[in-house]
């Protein structure tokens, strides 16, 4: 068998996530099922880099799937692209070796949140509309305090069966696009089950003045869910980038 | 009573069209829903500027409506932002005189059509996905012969109840943005139904190949929907502009 790492992009709103579940329809089935139909065999199963959750969009995705030798990927791409729906999109495909991993071979990810302001009808299920005025420069004075390595338990959807609430946050900023629209950037080497939206939340408490610059601090702290803010819908994130040590 | 024009915009995805009908939902119906119960009259009825088809999006939009001159005006667009769906958004609006009128008075309009030839999970429902080449230079040879007065019969759904088919075409141009992404960008005094989709459609054929750039006066001399080609999809139309005098 050979491994190869295939990079896509997916638009999260037709889909439940990525990860396959009963009665539900997730990207992972559609590609697996597109592949078993390729490949002509019972069941090819494919490991993604992460899970992201029904909504959530992937603007650069990487899986792993191992292929028989003799197996000829020469139109893979192309063929890929037109068995699955308009929602996903196939790039590229690199033979890697077989110790890599999509998962656990990523040396960092970076999700981005997308909120604007105005109303704007053709956002709608790719940016986040919420219209109270936002102090950008506190909220990013409040996103300094996730950077380095800290405990996330605060942020992070109970119940996760991780063995370490641990991240190391190596970027966390807010940026401003057009009037009146943003997008939080950040990047780390792990993240939780819905960290990201309950930072983003937490971060915009601080932007209308609802909780100080230092309150998150405390709440990293406390390692106690209901201590941060509510968490933020999904249209607006953005599975952004992940970094392998080869690319 | 105090004429208003109204300037909005919408995502066409969501509706059947601007147009009321029944056992289906149009812009028209949820903006003049939104009117009634705002002035807890019966009934409100809007005048927009022209049809569009299901699925065909509004960059600008305008209808004109009359109010009564006791009505307070003054909050007005926040509270219909307010009450309209996501898809829909109000810019603002302004006192014209009462013979003013936002179909009879525009002196031109300005139409889009966005396609995209990379597969693009991002793009769907605003930007029609056609991957064969195009001679973009050809189509816009061909295009020039759509301009000044001419009889677009052949461009035009059968079974209008229009006394012309005369259109004076004003700009007609492709234009190239991102890699491999284009767009048409039409203005004419006026439109007949479906012209804008098919004249799209019979460009493309001229940008493959399978028309000539001449063939496009030989189609309008016919004046037979049949000489035309197949129209394209409604998604990658956006009427984009309306010129009035006043403004």
């Amino acid at each position: 068998m050979q491994r190869y790492f295939i990079e896509i992009a997916y638009n999260g709103q037709s889909f439940s996530g990525w990860q396959r579940q009963p009665n539900a329809l997730s990207v992972q089935e559609v590609i697996e099922e597109a592949l078993t139909k390729l490949l002509s065999k019972e069941n090819v199963s494919i490991v993604g880099c992460g899970r992201t959750d029904a909504g959530v969009h992937a603007q650069q995705y990487f899986f792993h799937v191992d292929l028989p030798n003799t197996f000829d990927t020469e139109h893979l791409v192309f063929k890929l692209n037109r068995m699955l729906p308009d929602a996903v999109v196939v790039f590229n495909l690199r033979k890697v070796g077989n110790d890599l991993h999509a998962r656990f071979s990523a040396s960092s990810r970076t999700y981005r949140y997308f909120i604007h302001q105005n109303k704007d009808p053709f956002k709608t299920n790719f940016s986040w509309h919420f219209t109270q005025d936002l102090d950008i420069e506190k909220m990013n004075e409040a996103a300094k305090q996730l950077m380095g390595i800290k405990d996330f338990t605060s942020f992070s959807k109970v119940h996760t069966d991780v063995k370490t609430n641990m991240c190391e946050v190596l970027r966390a900023k807010w940026h401003r696009t057009e009037d009146r629209s943003i997008y939080f950037e950040i990047s780390a080497n792990r993240f939780l089950r819905n960290m990201v939206r309950a930072v983003v939340g937490t971060l915009i408490d601080v932007g209308t003045g609802k909780l100080g610059v230092d309150d998150i601090n405390t709440i990293l702290e406390q390692k106690n869910r209901g201590a941060a803010s509510l968490s933020v819908p999904a249209c607006g994130l953005f599975l952004w980038e992940i970094q392998y040590d080869f690319s």
